[in-house]
C-alpha cells in the first residue's frame, strides 16, 4: 500500500459505543443473527423453509433427502457465517462461536475429496459441475464462503474454514485459467473476484489474486462463454424461463470490462464486479482497470443512482437501464445493490482518498441499505422503492416486485444476510488509515486504536450523528505522535467549523477532496467538529423526468420520506412549501429514536373536486402540516403510502 | 324501438361532404382499403406476411400449404370486408365490389359442409374444433364475419355472405345452448354477441338474439368453463406461454355480467362485451342488463378512461386495472379499445338518449381512435400512450409495448382494419333517429334524408367542425313536417347559442341531457348553432396520481399534445403558464389541415444546472413558447417525444 491509498482499520481495534450504527450493529448481534439462524434451520413459522443447513447435512452424509432451495442456497449460510465472524471480532460469544465451529465442521464434511464444495451439485447434479456458470452460481457460492472463511480466521484465528476454502479455491484455480486444458469461463454472478483478493491478502498467495484478475479480464471476450457452455452441455437450462439469448449486458459481458462505459445489467452483479475490479486494480496497480473503475463509478453514482443510494431502475433483470432513468415507484433498488455500492465505494475511497466516495458510501448505508430491515430486525425488504401506493403496487403488473410490507424471509434470501454482514462489520467502514494518515469516514460514537511508527494513539469519537451535527474527536496518546488526521467534510455539508483544543481553526485551508487534514504531533488533543446539518430541499438533475418539479427532504446524510401514517393518503397531492421553515425534533420514542421533520405544505382539497374524471375546474389547495421520517425506517408502523420525492410549490 | 330509444340513420342516406371525418373516410377508401388488401395478400414489402387470404385459399382447396398467422387471422379479412361494405354503401365502386364478391366466393368455398368456417381449424387442427374457446377465437372470427355479412348485404343487397354466415351461425347455435347435449361455453374473446344481434336485426330470426343472450348470461358461471374445457381436452394449450390459471377477470368471467361492478380484464374483450350486453338488453328489454351496462359504462368512463378516450392501463393482459390508475407513458390504450368504446357509447346513446354517451363517443373517435393511423393511412399504432420519450420506450421493459413510430403492419393486425371499418361507417354515428326525433350527435359537413310519417326532410350540416365552433343546419322539406330536431350540446361546451332562421333562441330551456331539442313543424328552416370552443386547460381528478399538477390542453373535442418537433426535447421540463393566453391558428398545410395552439410556458433551464445528479441548487426557468397539435396526429413528422399532460405553474 502506498500513502496514496488507504485500508480499513482492523475491525478488532474498533469499539462501537452508541448511536444509530451501533444500535443496528447490536440489532444484528441480538436479533438478526439468531433469527437468520432459525431461518437457515427451517424454524421460522409461516415462511418458505430455507433448507440451507439441511442441504449441507445431506451433502455431508448426515441426513438423507433431496436438495431444496435456490441453486445458490449455500451462500445464505456463508453470509450468515461471515456476519457471525464480524460479530465475534468485536463481541466474543463462546456459544455462538461453538455453533459456528459446528457449522464449519459440517461444511468440511460436505466438501468433496478434491476440494469441491457446493451442496446443490454434490447432492443433485454431480455430473453437471462447472458446465453452467451462467445460471448456477458455483463460483458465487464459493466466493461467499471464502469471504466467510477469511472473516472467521481474522476473528478467531481458527483456520479450519480457511483451509477448506483454500482447497476449494485451489480446485477452482485448477479448473479455470489461460492454460489450454482449463475452462475459459467466469462467474454468472460476480462475487468470487473480491473474495479471492481477500484470500490473497490473508494468505499472501498470488495465484488467488491472479485468478481474480483472470475472471475480470476474461469477461466480455468473444465468443460469448455462456453461449458456448450452453451449446456444449446440450442446450440444457437450469431455470425453466431462462433465456439463453438474454442480453450479455445482464452479466456485464457485453464488452471487456475496460471498455465498459456505463453501469449495465443486473445491479448487484455489476457492483460486485466493480468492487472486484477495484480490488484487482489496486493489488496489481493496473491503471487501465482503475480508469474503468472511475468511469463506472461516475456513471453509476452521477447518472444512475437514486438519492437513497439505491441502484437498479427496473425489475427486468434487476438492472441498470439508461442514464437518468430513475422511476420512483417501479424502482428495483435491491437491498443487496445498496450493500454492494457500499463495498464499491469503500474500495474506491481506499484507492483514491476522495470524500465523494465516502459520501456515496454513507448515503447508500443510511438510506438504501438500512431500509432493507425492519426496526426489530425480523422483517426485510428485497426491493426498496422511493414511492409506494399499496393499491397500485398490489394491482399493477409493473409493480409486481414491490412489496408494501417487509417480509419474514424470501425464497431468494440474498438480502437479509447481506445486510447482516455489512452491519456486523460496520466498524471497518468508520476509519481508514495508511502509514501516515488516519481517515475518519463515518461519524459514529466509537473508539479505535491506531499505530504510527509503532506508537499507539487512541481515537475517541463522541457524537449523536446522524441526528446531531457535533462531533468531538479525542486523540489520546502516551507521547507525541505525528500523523495526519483526516476528518471527512461531507459533500452535503455547506458549512463546517472546527475547534482544536478550544481554538477555532480555519477549515478551508485544511480541506482537500472532502477531508480536512490536520498533520501534527498529537498529544492528547481534542477536536470539535461542527458539520452544519440544516434541513435541505434537494432537487434532481432536470434530466430525471420522474423528479422534475419535485424535491426531496434531506438532513445530513439522511433522506426523508413522508408516510401515510403521519400525512394521510394520496401523498401525490401534497406540495411542499419550499420557502417555509422546517422544524426538527428528536423523538426518542419513535422508531428507535429518530429526528423527525415538520414543514408547511399544501394538499389538493379532494373534497372540493366535483368528482368528475376530467374537468376544467381549478384545483383548490389546503394548507397542511407534514411530518417526514427517515426513509430507512418507513413501513415500521403498518402498511401505507410513502414517498421520498414531493411536489413543491 | 320505443321513442325513448334511437337507432342510426341508415348509412345509405348519409353523404359526407367535407371536413376531418370526411377526409378520414376518404383516406380509408382511397388508401387504407387498398393498402390493407395488399397486406392481406402478402404484397407489402418489409412486413411480416399476413397470409390471411392464402389461408382461405388453402381451406377452399385452391392452394396447397400450411396455415400461417394468428389463430384469429380470418378476422382481418372479415374486418376488411366489413369496411369495404360500408365503403360501397356510400361510394359505389364496381371494381372493389367485384373483388369483394370474389373473396366471398372464396369464403364460401372455405366453408365446410356443415356450415363450419374457420381456416385455422379446417386446415391445421380439424379435430380440435370448439374445444378451446378460451384461446382459439373461433366465435370471435365468426362474429367478425357475421358483421361483414350483414354490412355487405345492407350495402349491396347481395346475400351470399349472409347465407354463408347464417349457416355458420346455425351451426354455432346447434353447438351451444342450454340443452343438455350442447356446450355451455362462451367466447374467449367477445365479439359474436353484438354480431348475432345484427344478424337478428337483419333476419328477424330470434334464435340469433337468444344465442347472443346465452353467451352473455353464461359468462361468469361456475364452474369456470375455460378450466373445464382445458381439462377435457387433456390440458393442452394453444399459446406456449398461456397460463391456464390466468385471472378470470381477463375474460370478464370473474362474475356473472350482471354482478360486475367495474370494468375489468382485457379492454377490447370487455368493451365488445359491454356493447353486446347493451344490444341484448335493448332487444330483450332486460332491465337488469341495462343496469349492468350503466354501471360498467360509469366505471369505464368516469374512473378508468384516459382523456383521449383510450382504455387499458396496462400491457399485462392489455387490461383495465383499478380506478384512477392511468399512467401516461405505459398506457396500453389499444386502438381497438378506443374503437370499441365508440361502439359501446353509441349503443348506450341509442338506449338512453343522453349526451354524455355522445361526448365519450366523440372523444374516443377524435383522439384515441384516430391516433391509431398515420396521415397517409399506411402506418398504424396498436398502442396509443399519452406520453412518449423514445429512449425510455426503447430501453425500459415496462415500455416494451410502446412503439415510438407507427408500424406498417402487425403480426397481430387487429387494429388497422378495425379503425378502417369504423371510419368507413362513420356516417352512421353522425345522426340517430326514432319515429319522432332526429338526433345530431356529431357535427360534420354532411347531409342526410330522414322520413317522419312518410314525409322526407333533407338535413344539411355546414361546418368546419372540429376546427370551428359554428354549425349551420338546414332543414329542407317539401312541406311542413313535424319532428324534433335534437342538437347535441357537447359536455365540453360551456357556452352555446342558437339562431333559428336568424332569430336567437334561448337554449337553456330547450336543452335536456346534453341535447337542445326543437320540436316544430319544419319547413325549410335554417339553424345556426354556435358551440363556443375556446382553448381549455383540463385537470384530472386528483385521485389520478400521474396527472396531479398537470393540465391537458383541449379545444372542442380535440385533445392536444406537445411534440418534440415543435417544442424541443425533455417535455417533462415544460410548465404551461395557465394564466396566459392561447393563440389558435388553422394551418391548412400542416398534418392535413389542423388548428394548432400556441401558448406561453416555462422550461427548466438545463444549461443552468450544475450537472450534478442531486443538488440543493434551485432550478431556473426560461420563458418559452409552446405549440400544441392535436393528439391524434402526433408522430407524423418523425420520431420524438410527445406528451398530452403538461406540468403547470
Amino acid at each position: 500500500m502506498t500513502k496514496d491509498e488507504l485500508e480499513s482499520v482492523d475491525l478488532k481495534k474498533i469499539k462501537l459505543i452508541g448511536g444509530l450504527l451501533a444500535e443496528k450493529n447490536k440489532l444484528v448481534r441480538e436479533q438478526v443473527i439468531p433469527y437468520q439462524w432459525q431461518a437457515l434451520n427451517d424454524e421460522l413459522a409461516d415462511t418458505e423453509p430455507s433448507h440451507a443447513i439441511e442441504n449441507f447435512k445431506i451433502a455431508a452424509g448426515r441426513s438423507k433427502g433431496e436438495f431444496h432451495g435456490m441453486v445458490f442456497q449455500d451462500s445464505d449460510v456463508a453470509k450468515w457465517l461471515e456476519a457471525v465472524a464480524y460479530q465475534l471480532t468485536s463481541n466474543p460469544d463462546p456459544k455462538l462461536e461453538k455453533r459456528a465451529d459446528e457449522i464449519i465442521n459440517l461444511i468440511g464434511e460436505a466438501q468433496e475429496d478434491d476440494g469441491y464444495l457446493n451442496t446443490y451439485f454434490t447432492v443433485k447434479e454431480p455430473e453437471m459441475k462447472w458446465n453452467n456458470l451462467a445460471e448456477c452460481h458455483e463460483l458465487y457460492c464459493a466466493g461467499h464462503m471464502i469471504e466467510a472463511a477469511v472473516a472467521y480466521y481474522k476473528a478467531t484465528g481458527k483456520d479450519k474454514l480457511l483451509s477448506i476454502m483454500k482447497r476449494n479455491a485451489d480446485l477452482i484455480d485448477s479448473k479455470f485459467g489461460p492454460e489450454t486444458d482449463k475452462l475459459k469461463g467466469y462467474p454468472g454472478h460476480q462475487e468470487i473476484e473480491l473474495a479471492l483478493i481477500k484470500l490473497y491478502q490473508v494468505s499472501g498467495e498470488k495465484r488467488y489474486r491472479d485468478l481474480a484478475k483472470y475472471f475480470i479480464d476474461q469477461r466480455g471476450k468473444e465468443p460469448f462463454y455462456f453461449t458456448k457452455e450452453w451449446e456444449e452441455r446440450g442446450k440444457i437450462n437450469h431455470w425453466p424461463d431462462f433465456n439463453q439469448k438474454r442480453e450479455r449486458k445482464y452479466y456485464q459481458a457485453h464488452a471487456p470490462v475496460r471498455e465498459q462505459k456505463a453501469a449495465a445489467g443486473h445491479a448487484v452483479r455489476a457492483l460486485y464486479m466493480y468492487s472486484g475490479m477495484a480490488d484487482v486494480a489496486r493489488e496489481s496497480a493496473d491503471q487501465s482497470l482503475i480508469e474503468a473503475c472511475r468511469r463506472l463509478w461516475n456513471n453509476t453514482t452521477k447518472k444512475q443512482m437514486y438519492i437513497t443510494g439505491g441502484t437498479g431502475s427496473t425489475v427486468q433483470g434487476e438492472a441498470f437501464t439508461i442514464d437518468y432513468d430513475l422511476p420512483n415507484d417501479t424502482a428495483y433498488t435491491e437491498t443487496c445493490a445498496a450493500v454492494a455500492l457500499v463495498f464499491f465505494a469503500q474500495r474506491m475511497l481506499h484507492l483514491e482518498k476522495k470524500g465523494e466516495y465516502a459520501d456515496v458510501m454513507e448515503k447508500a448505508l443510511y438510506n438504501g441499505a438500512l431500509s432493507g430491515m425492519s426496526e426489530d430486525g425480523k422483517r426485510f425488504f428485497y426491493v426498496n422503492p422511493l414511492e409506494v401506493k399499496p393499491e397500485i403496487a398490489d394491482n399493477r403488473h409493473d409493480h409486481r416486485h414491490v412489496r408494501t410490507v417487509r417480509q419474514k424471509w424470501f425464497g431468494c434470501a440474498c438480502c437479509p444476510p447481506n445486510l447482516a454482514r455489512l452491519l456486523a462489520s460496520i466498524g471497518s467502514y468508520i476509519y481508514s488509515q495508511n502509514e501516515e494518515e488516519l481517515y475518519l469516514n463515518l461519524y459514529s460514537e466509537s473508539k479505535t486504536k491506531v499505530e504510527f511508527d509503532g506508537d499507539e494513539a487512541e481515537i475517541i469519537q463522541r457524537t449523536d450523528y446522524p441526528w446531531d451535527e457535533n462531533v468531538e474527536v479525542e486523540i489520546k496518546t502516551e507521547k507525541e505522535i505525528e500523523f495526519t488526521l483526516a476528518l471527512r467534510i461531507p459533500g452535503w455539508c455547506k458549512e463546517a467549523s472546527l475547534e482544536m483544543n478550544g481554538e477555532q481553526i480555519e477549515l478551508s485551508e485544511l480541506t482537500e477532496a472532502g477531508y480536512a487534514k490536520i498533520k501534527r504531533n498529537w498529544n492528547n488533543d481534542k477536536i470539535n467538529l461542527k458539520i452544519k446539518m440544516p434541513v435541505e430541499t434537494v432537487y434532481a438533475n432536470p434530466e430525471v423526468r420522474e423528479d422534475i418539479n419535485k424535491v426531496a427532504i434531506q438532513r445530513g446524510p439522511i433522506v426523508y420520506a413522508l408516510e401515510e401514517k403521519d400525512n394521510g393518503d394520496n401523498l401525490a397531492a401534497v406540495y411542499l412549501n419550499v420557502s417555509a421553515e422546517f422544524k426538527t425534533q428528536f423523538e426518542s420514542d419513535l422508531l428507535g429514536g429518530i429526528t423527525t421533520i415538520k414543514a408547511d405544505a399544501y394538499k389538493i382539497d379532494e373534497s372540493a373536486w366535483s368528482g368528475e374524471l376530467y374537468s376544467t375546474e381549478k384545483l383548490e389547495l389546503n394548507e397542511i402540516k407534514i411530518k417526514a421520517v427517515p426513509y430507512y425506517c418507513w413501513n415500521n408502523r403498518g402498511e401505507g403510502e410513502m414517498t421520498v420525492w414531493l411536489k413543491s410549490n
